[in-house]
Parts: C-alpha cells; structure tokens; sequence
C-alpha cells in the first residue's frame, strides 16, 4: 500500500501533453497547475503518438546493469561498442540537421564522447518516468547543440523521442524544436538556447538538492541524493550570467553539480582567439569551483570517466571539467571551423563524414548492437525508481512529518487551506508600503508552504524579504530558506527557473528593485516560456521612490511586461491586492507572476480585495446605478488612491463615478465578455486611467475618446510628494481629465 | 588662427543646459544634436546659475602645478594637507546627506584618500572646460557614491558644483541628482548607479582612447593620450555585466584603463561573507589584468600613489589596484557596517564623526587651505588644454587630413554630404533581408563618418555587421573599426555607451539577435536616459527567423522599447526604410535608435522613401481621395509587403485602401497633428494593423473599432513560412479583418 502510493508519487504529470504551438490566445488560458496525474494518465499522455513504444524490452538485465550505474565510473563495456554508441550520436545529428536542413552540428559530434559517458555509464534516471523526483539532471547549457541531447533521449529510451521525432527535427509541432524546450520534450529538465541560461538554471538545480537533501535526509535514509550535470561552451562562458551564477554554486559550494566545459576555441564568429582569451580555469578556481581538465575529449573515454570520478570526490565545491574537443569532430573538411557550428554539414561532406569515421548505416539508423547496449536502461531506470519508492516508503512510516512535507514539494500539492494563512486588511488597518505588506505574506506563506523559499539581490532589507522563521541558505546551513543571491539579478532569476524546475512544490520568490528587471529580463522570459511559476518581488516600483533618480525609477517595465506573453504582471494597491496577488502567484505554477511593490506608504482601501485581485480588474466603488456610470476612472497600485479621492472630488460634484482597480491586465482578459461588460461597459466612453508609469499600452483600455495619465518621460531625482506633484500624478490631474470628457 | 580654431575646437558644447526635469513631452521633442558651441555660448550657458564663478583665482601657480600634475606620482604636498582635503571630502558628502536625509555616505568616506589622490595630484583636467577633448576620463561605477564625486568637481573647481548644489543634493532640478549623471552636471562623464554600467562605460572610453590614438597620434604628435580611471565596489564586481567587459578589457589589454576596487567587505545586505567570497585578484588576473593590493586605502597614501605608478608602467594590461578601505571611515559606531551605506548618518552620529576625526568646521565649509591648495586646478587645468591646443595646432599643420577626421570627431560636425553615401533602391532592385541591407548602409557610413565603428556579440555573420573595409580591433591593431564582442551582450551595451560618450563623432553601432536585447537591456536604458546615441543593429527580429524557435523569436521586444523613453524603435521594411533609419540614427547624437531587421528575404516595395521614415508613419499607396480611404492598413518591417498584398485584393474587390508604413512610432508622434491627421484622418475608424509581434500598444493607432494582426504567444520551431501561416501572418487575415470592418 505504502509502496503504491509513493510509486504514484513519484511519477509526477507528463507535463503540458497538448502543445502550445498555434494558439494565438495562449495567454488568456494560462493553465492552472494540473496536480499529480495517475500513472494510466501519465501513459495515456507519454504515447499519445507512440503506439509503438518499445515497452518489449524490459528484459532481466538488472543485476548486471544495476552494478555498472551504480558505480558508474569503470569502463564496464569495451571500447568498440563505446565508439560505435559515440559515432551513433553524432549521425543522428548530422543526419537531423541534414534533414532539416538547419540546426547545429558541431557540438553534438564534438561532445558526443562526454555525453555518452554521462547518459550511458553515469547518470541515474529512469527512461519511462522522465519526472520520477530523485533521477540525475542534465542541463544542456549550449542549447544549440539539442541534437545531442535529442539522440541521448533517444538511445536511452525516453518515449519523447522516437525515431520520427529525430526525423521531424526543428519542424511544425515537433517534439525536437530547435532548442532544448523542457514543456515540449518530457526529458528536457529547462529550456535552453540563450547563452548562459542552462548553466545558472543548473546551480538552481543543484542548491534545489542540496536544500532538500539537508531538509529532508536521514542518517538512515538518503531520499534526496542526486547530481546535476551540464555541458556549457565558450559562449556560455563569456555571457555575464554564468560567472554570476557560478560565483554562487562556488560560495555555495555546491559539491553535487558538476559542469562539463566544452573546450573546442570556436565561436560563431570564429576562433575564440578573436574575443576569449581569458584563462577559464583560473577564474573558477577563483569562484571556488574544483577544476580539472580533460585534454583529449574526442577519443578519451578513461579521461573523461577518471575526471568524473575525481569530481564526486569533491564534495565541498562544484567541478568544472574542461574538456578539450574539436567542434565537427569527424567531418574531415569541416571539422575545427565556425562552418560546422550552425547549419547542415551539406551531402558531400556527410558522405566524407561517413567514409572518415567508418559509418556504413544509412540516416537514422541505430546499430542494432548500440540498441541492444542502450536498451538495457529501461530495466535499470525502472530498478532505480522503484527502490526509491521502497526507500521512501520506509522513510514515510518513520518520518512522517518529513514525508508528508516532501511529498508536497514532490507533486506540487499544497497543504488544504493554506490560503488563510494570507493576512487581510480593513480600512481601518495602519497603512503600509505594499513592500512592507509583501514581507508579511511572504512570512505567512513560508509557514504553510513547505516548498516557498528566496531572497534577494542584496536588498533584501529593502525588498523586505528576508523570512523571519528561517535563517539563511549557506554552505553549513543549506536547509534554511533565505537564499542570498548578491548583487546578481540575471544569476538568480536563473536560479530560480532551476529551482522551480526542479520540483513542482518548490516556489523561489527572488526581489530586486523593480528598474533592475531590465538586467534579469533573459530570465525571466525562459520563465514565461518554460512555464516556470517564479514569483518576482519587485519593489521601488515607480517614481515614487524620490530621491534616488531616473536610474532608479521604472518608467516603462510595467508596459514591458504587460506585452510578454504567460506572464502575470501585478500592480496591487494595498493590503488585500497584495495578499490576492500572493493568493495567485502561488497557484499558477506555470506562469511566473511580477509583483510591482511600493517604497512609499499606502493606505487600505474600501473596496478592495482578494477575490478582485483574482479578476485582474474590478470595482472599488460606484454609486452609478443601470452601468451608466458619468465617467470610470481607473487606477492601479499607488495610484489608485489617487483614482478614489479623484472620484470622491467628482461625486460631490454632482457626477456618478466608478472607480476600477486594474491590478493585472492579464486576469482580466481571461473572464467573460459579460465580466469585462460590467466593469468597462461599451457605453461608458468617459474613462481616466492613472499610474505613474508609461501609458503605453492603456489606448487599448481607455479607449480612443479616454485620457491616460502617466509618466512618458524618465524620472527625477527629489523627494517622492514633489514629484508626483511635478509630474502631474494628482487627484487634480484625473478631477480635470474627467471633466474634459463630460 | 590655427589656434584660435583648435581652442574653440577643444571647448565642446556644454551640454543640454536646459534640464528635462519634469517635461512629459521629452520624448516628443528628442533634441537633435547642436553641433559645436562657440566659446562664448558655452560660457553663458555653464554660468546660468552661477554669477559668482571664481574666474578670479586663475593666477599665476602654473610652472609649479604643472610640474606635480606632469610627473603625478610623487607625494608633492605635506600629508597634514592631504589629511585635510580628504576629510573636506568626507564631510561635504557627510553634510550633504545629512541636509537631504538621504543618500549614501559610506562610500566617499570611504574612498576619500583615492580620490583625493586621483583629482589632486594624478588626473589630467580642466575645470572650466569639462569638455576639453584630452582630459583623463573618471567614472564611478559604484554610482551611489556620487557626493564623492560630487564634492571632488566642487573642490577642483568646476562651475557645475557650487556650494548651493551640494546644499541641493537630490533636490528637484539641482545639479546634484542622487546617482551621477552626465546630461545633469558637466564634469560626469557618464551615467551611473545600476551596478557594473560604470566599469563597462570605462572599458568603452580607453577603448575609444587607445583607437583614437592609434589612428592619430604620430612619432611626433601625440594628440590622444588620457587615461580612464574607475573606482568600482563589491556591488559591481558581482554583476556579469562587469566580468563581461572586464574579459575585453583584459584581451583588447587596454593599458590605459586604471580602476580601483573598493574592497570594503561590506554590501547592502551585510558583510560580504553572505554572498561573495571569491578571489577577486586571482579573478582579474585570469582576465588577463595586472592586480595590485592597496592594504591600507584608509590612511596608506603613498601605497595609493605607489600603485598608480606601478599601473601606468603596465602598459599592455589594465590595472585593478583593490584597495581595502573600511566604508564609513571615520564614523566611531557605523564604520565597517552596511547601516552607513545607504542613510544619512544622524545629527548624533555626525557629530561623533566630527570629533572622531577633529573636524571643527561648520557643515558645508571648506577650509581656506583646502580651498587654496585645489585652486592651482583652475590655472592648471587652463594649461594643459593651452598646451594641448597648441599641439593640435601644430598637427593640424603637418597632417591635415588627419586633422580634419580627428576634429569631426572631436566635434560631432559630420562631413559635408555623408547622407549621399546612403544606398536607395527601387522595388525592381533584387529583394534582400533587411539585416543584408543594412549592412550595405553599415559598409556606406563607415566610408564617410570617421568615427563609425562597432561590432556584433559574436554573431557577425548572421547579424551582417563586418565593415569591409576594416580589420578588427583588437589589442595589436587597435586603429582597426571591427569590435569583437565575443558573447557579451550587456558589457557591449555599455562598452558602446562609453564610446559614444568620449566624443561626439564616435558613432557606434552593436549587434545582436534582437531577442537578446533582454540580455542587454540594462544598458540600452542607460543609452536613452544618459543621451548616448548608440545604434542597435537587431536582426532575426520575429518569428520570421524561424526554426531556431521560440527562445530566439522576439515578441514583446518591440513594443517594450516603443514604451522606453527617448528610444527610437525602427522596423524597416526594406532597403529604402533601412537606409532612413540609419540617416536618422546617425543624426540622432543623443538618442539610441534600435534597427530591427529581417532574417529573411524581402522585396523593395513601391512608395517607401528616406524622407518617409523621418516622418515615422506615411502612405507608401493610397487610392482614395479627400482622405477618407475605406480602410487604412498599417504595417512594420516584414509585414508592411503583406499590408501591400492585402491593399491590393481589396482595391480589386473596389475599396479604396491607404496603405501606412508605420516604421517610427517615435517620431510619428513628434509630426503635427495635421500631418497625423493626414496619414491617419480621424474620421477613419477602419483600421487593420500588421505586425510579428505583441499587439500591445497598437489598440492606441488602431482605435476602438479597428483591429490588430500579430503574435501575442511565443513562437515556435518550424520553417518561416509555415510560421506565418499557422500563426495567421498573412494576406487573408489582413483582407478578412478589413472586411470586418465594413
């Protein structure tokens, strides 16, 4: 019984079964976090188009292979069969970037070596159960080269990748686009092609493991205890994000990540002698990392094997491994040149190709003998998962607190009623920054949510985010929760997409000062597109925070935002929009939500709450009747004070007035025609939008007879009063644009 | 009269002596370039505020003060006057943001004894002219600090900080904002405060220094010849933006680059130890920088001056000389702690400080021999520009045309005729992607304006940015045009920042995918608001690039920089658009213009004109008359062909359709209304708009009734031409929409 219930478990929902491709509302139907499938609907969704999956091969050949995983580290097959699974990978690839006449070669038939060793004779995983919780990860950092990782799922049995799937590379509803995309390709751990991203994702990765392990394992029991693997070239080493991230993996000394550094001196733009000729190993001997290098990686198996080896010795720093390689390794006229990086090796040189490495099968083809080597990880990857769950059936019955916290963080199923933990507000309640009432639903959720944890980027004391009940995540103290990110916006968004990713209950909140969303927008875009529910804590959100000037002060990030799709930007007012905003942002774990947070004081307003935040856009007040209303004015975060004493003004001028939060855009275009009716009716051409940002993008909701107020040109440096004053943002402002509509 | 022009030469304008402070119409009015200022116009624009400018002190000191600034390194003064200078630097900051209750002093009290050091005995400047061409260029990137500098232009003498605008510190419309910024006070160079710009705007100004004199100087004239100082904090060596420029700076071994590291071990979060315990030395010297350790910055003036001298002897490599300070220094119960970061320290605290450190003197005041002993700067300052011009009197003799190129530079005044250099073409013109034609502009511009140059972030050959005519840029041919970014894009962001803010005629261009500009957005935001008219080249700008996928299809991008602030946003259509994008970019001295450019093939479509993009928005067709078409059609870039396609069904079917190219919509705003109203005449409400990309924003052209054709999801991996079909890009949709409308 135990045993069923954790297999369950650990097979956590086949994500995303119906592709996005083509929708053209895919914004509108954000989809809520789906739980925990049944394994009938997992299979039901992984063969959707496989009836053919090769499920025959589960044969007896445990034992045996179990030992070789296990150990991992000798050279328990001959060297034949190793070159033959090696040259195999490389085929697949050129013959699918042939075939698709686009993609990248180069890497896949450079790494091909490293990348056998680590799916073939290394890595912990269970083919059929791309999610099974406690499997090794692999982060593919060059994303380009995804034909590798497409070929390894492949070999290693992953139902995602079928020979028809290699064959429909980079083509119309695929499931091999041309970069790895973790919602298209179950197998794919996070979305990569951007330089830099896959590396810093996998420091989530692997801080995700070293959290939980600390957390959550026994003396008796390790039910947390997995590698993270990746494969990064010279561009992700050159891009700003990855020295970030890895300057944290080293303070952090995250000893289980473990980072194969593609060494071929080839960039797009030619020899990396052209821009990159700083000394790698020494910088990250500098960040802390153990470092070794690998000076054969085309043909040295035991190098790269006794490389891994040493690296899981160090516990207390990740490894670095350089590995040497020539990019188009085995193309006789391509090979080491930027020629081989970026398209299709062309017929003749796929003909010398083969002729050079000895490849008689024609496109596509596996050797049946590879075949037969690789198939041997359905028994095994089964095998691993299964004692697992025999492991944390027996972990349940002793810890069952642990376990059942655990579990949540498993499957993403949130302890029932952890909603209430949200605090609310009456009018009467003292007036904050919405900063400050952040931090106190942030405390409250790290209480009932055992998978919330963040920080910031060394603002924290002014983000308010630090989480009173817990201390901070460090290298001696990795089962606290306040992660330290440093002055490292692009690293942390980064991270944070890795931690998501990494279980389905674990919810990173990261903060910085709003403006600086422009040096973590790389992230947070593979957030929206990976469909990873990072909340972001974004305070200083306007002009309003004074003194400290344009640099400081956002002005068009909130329309940015608006325009980016799957993602939920929130502006709330006060205590309540706040809470509301929390409320969501926790529940769609699919889409990461940006809270814009006030430095200034506020005060809780009479008609706001929860349930409107949910609506994205609603009324706080009306003493219209018939949804006539005179005039609607409309307001969002600091600014909708500003709207309510507007319409306070107007009222006692005789004029009927609707007042209207707008706290997120993108909620609001989800309800119904009637819904959108009842706030902004048709009829109602009288309309005043305020909010002391751009008004970009607000023609569409005021419509072509309304006027917006906003800030269209960067900020100042004064005192926060004055420059509301001085840019305009005042009730007075919104009393004369509503009268010169009447 | 060689001398007089030279002089004039050297004065650059002062700039922008009307503040934008609080005008919502900045955007509107983008202020073109205004070319060189006579000397008398300079001098009454930079003593607007200022009828007591100490002009008076200009004595005779110059033989004796020339000699100490020439040799620098020598401790010229008793230290007792030193101790003095350093501790007015300390209080002014420490007075300053007392008076405004805001702002950071724990940096200038802090750095006070480098700074000193490197305004009163080392740099190379003219007070009264901040703008002479020659001068050392300083940059503090740790841009919080910026009573520091603040304080030092006050003390050197330069008119734009007087007593009353540091009793004005981060007050509305003083020159004295809360981050350093050049548009607001002569003497800044660049703009700074997000963290890691700074160092990145100093790699950018020796690279323009070491290009500039490699281009010019001669055996017996060395025209070009400063050095760029930078003092940087934890803060910034954390971001990836300054391991970026850094890498550079060390390949390109810019020898004249000198920054200092303010090892404090205190960021705004605590001590360091929370998050970035890296060798920092041993970082550097991977980049190939040469490191000194200052380890007393306190006190250890002479380990100060002995570490500049060791790096000007340096002359292949940039120095980083980290000096150990204690933040705060001087304050008995806040030193050494994050809480003198970022508040003003307390009348109670202040007043320990004052007596910690003997400091008898009223808030605000200058000791009369600190005063006179900065005086020599104004006398000294006046000579080396004298000698300078004198110089570049007698190299204008001798070289002219050599002459002529460096003072177009110099001054920003482009030669006669250059926009002829521009290519046109006619729809019978071969079809071409817009990022081929672009380089055909490239390619024409760099022939005619001397200080074009740039680069691509390691995607040259895709973006198509090479200049023909010129090699690369690199450490041993550093006259070449070429810049190799390698993939760096944030640092090449404000690398080129740095460029265009050394001298008026450096025009440089950067080139990336256009859905990387998240990487580097932080510094394009800097472009617009620090009025640096960078120009960004973005290729494969929609889903138009196709089978590389939705990581690398931009959509929100275009919309997010129409609402950034004094941006220029352009999607041309084709090779005439193209070209008038680049006239206007390269006019546009203080605004960054974004080119966002095809990686397909489009055709040359009848109606597109140069002088139709310098209105933004046009008719390229039109077939009604008393301008009241039946429909109006509005595309961008790729889609404006399919604009024209779709006007050519409906003409069939007998509507009279106006076709509009809505290329710019920046300046299209900046057109009059009656031009406005006579491409989109109000009365028009049937209106379909076209474009790749986000809708958002468009609801303002198109109006209530109209509609809007794009790409409001992320895209996908497939062939073009597919993707425009199954994302609905096409002709059909265009006339089925229009219909809708009749």
């Amino acid at each position: 019984m135990a045993s069923t219930s954790s297999l369950a478990l650990s097979q956590a929902l086949l994500a995303r079964a119906i592709s996005h491709h083509g929708s053209s509302d895919q914004r509108a139907s954000l989809p809520a976090f789906s739980g925990l499938k049944s394994t009938a609907s997992r299979a039901s969704a992984s063969s959707r188009r496989r009836n053919a999956a090769s499920m025959s091969k589960i044969r007896s050949l445990r034992p045996l292979v179990r030992a070789a995983a296990v150990e991992t580290l000798e050279p328990t097959t001959d060297s034949s069969i190793v070159d033959k699974s090696v040259n195999t990978i490389r085929f697949l690839a050129i013959d699918a970037v042939e075939k698709a006449n686009s993609g990248h070669p180069g890497l896949p038939m450079g790494c091909a070596p490293m990348a056998h060793i680590l799916y073939d004779e290394v890595m912990r995983y269970n083919p059929k159960n791309p999610y099974w919780f406690n499997r090794d990860r692999f982060v593919l950092s060059a994303g380009h080269g995804c034909m590798l990782l497409y070929s390894l799922l492949h070999l290693a049995g992953y139902d995602s990748v079928l020979e028809e799937d290699l064959k429909s590379f980079r083509q119309w509803g695929s499931r091999t686009p041309g970069h790895p995309e973790n919602f298209e390709t179950p197998g794919i751990e996070v979305t990569t092609g951007p330089l830099g991203q896959g590396i810093a994702n996998a420091v989530g990765l692997a801080l995700a493991e070293k959290h939980l392990a600390a957390r959550f394992n026994k003396p008796d029991a390790e039910v947390v205890d997995h590698y993270t693997y990746v494969i990064l070239g010279d561009g992700c080493q050159m891009e700003g994000i990855s020295n970030e991230a890895c300057s944290l993996a080293g303070h952090w000394g995250l000893g289980k990540l473990i980072a194969f550094y593609d060494d071929n001196h080839i960039s797009i733009d030619g020899d990396t002698e052209i821009a990159f000729t700083e000394n790698v190993d020494q910088r990250f001997e500098a960040l802390g990392w153990h470092v070794i290098w690998v000076k054969n990686g085309n043909t040295g198996y035991d190098e790269i094997r006794a490389a891994i080896k040493e690296a899981k010795t160090v516990t207390d720093k990740p490894t670095l491994i350089k590995v040497t390689t020539t990019i188009g390794y085995g193309s006789p006229n391509k090979a080491n040149s930027y020629s081989v990086h970026g398209a299709a090796l062309g017929k003749k040189e796929v003909e010398a190709t083969r002729n050079n490495l000895g490849w008689p099968y024609e496109p596509f083809q596996v050797p049946e003998e590879v075949k037969s080597h690789w198939s041997r990880h359905t028994p095994e990857g089964a095998a691993l998962e299964s004692d697992w769950n025999a492991a944390f059936a027996a972990y349940e019955k002793k810890y069952p607190e642990e376990a059942a916290e655990l579990k949540s963080i498993i499957t993403g199923e949130l302890p029932a009623g952890w909603e209430k933990a949200l605090p609310t507000y009456t009018p009467e309640s003292p007036g904050d920054a919405t900063r400050n009432l952040s931090q106190q639903c942030l405390n409250a959720l790290a209480k009932v949510v055992p998978g919330f944890l963040g920080g910031s980027a060394d603002l924290a004391s002014s983000n308010m985010t630090l989480l009173k009940a817990f201390g901070d995540f460090q290298k001696a103290t990795p089962e606290e929760r306040n992660l330290r990110f440093g002055v490292r916006e692009h690293g942390m968004g980064a991270i944070c997409n890795g931690i998501v990713l990494h279980s389905p209950g674990l919810i990173p909140y990261c903060a910085t000062f709003f403006v600086f969303t422009d040096y973590m927008r790389g992230a947070m875009r593979i957030s929206a597109l990976s469909e990873a529910g990072v909340i972001y804590v974004m305070t200083h959100d306007s002009i309003g925070l004074g003194e400290d000037g344009p640099t400081h002060q956002p002005i068009e990030h909130i329309a940015s935002f608006r325009a980016m799709p799957n993602t939920l930007m929130f502006r709330p007012a006060d205590g309540n929009e706040t809470a509301g905003a929390y409320k969501i942002a926790v529940t769609k774990r699919k889409t990461p939500s940006i809270l814009a947070l006030s430095r200034q004081k506020l005060p809780h307003l009479p008609g706001t709450s929860i349930e409107g935040v949910e609506k994205g856009g609603y009324t706080i007040s009306d003493d219209s009747s018939g949804n006539k209303p005179d005039v609607i004015l409309i307001g969002t975060g600091s600014e909708l004070e500003i709207a309510a004493k507007a319409g306070e003004v107007l009222r006692k001028e005789g004029k009927t007035v609707r007042v209207v939060s707008f706290v997120c855009w993108e909620l609001f275009d989800e309800q119904s025609d009637e819904y959108k009716e009842s706030v902004l009716p048709s009829d109602v051409s009288a309309r005043v939008s305020i909010e002391a940002a751009s008004t970009f993008g607000w023609g569409k909701i005021v419509g072509g007879k309304g006027k917006s107020i906003g800030v269209d040109s960067f900020g100042a440096s004064a005192p926060a009063p004055l420059l509301y004053k001085e840019f305009g943002i005042t009730v007075e402002a919104v009393v004369d644009a509503a009268k010169s509509l009447f």
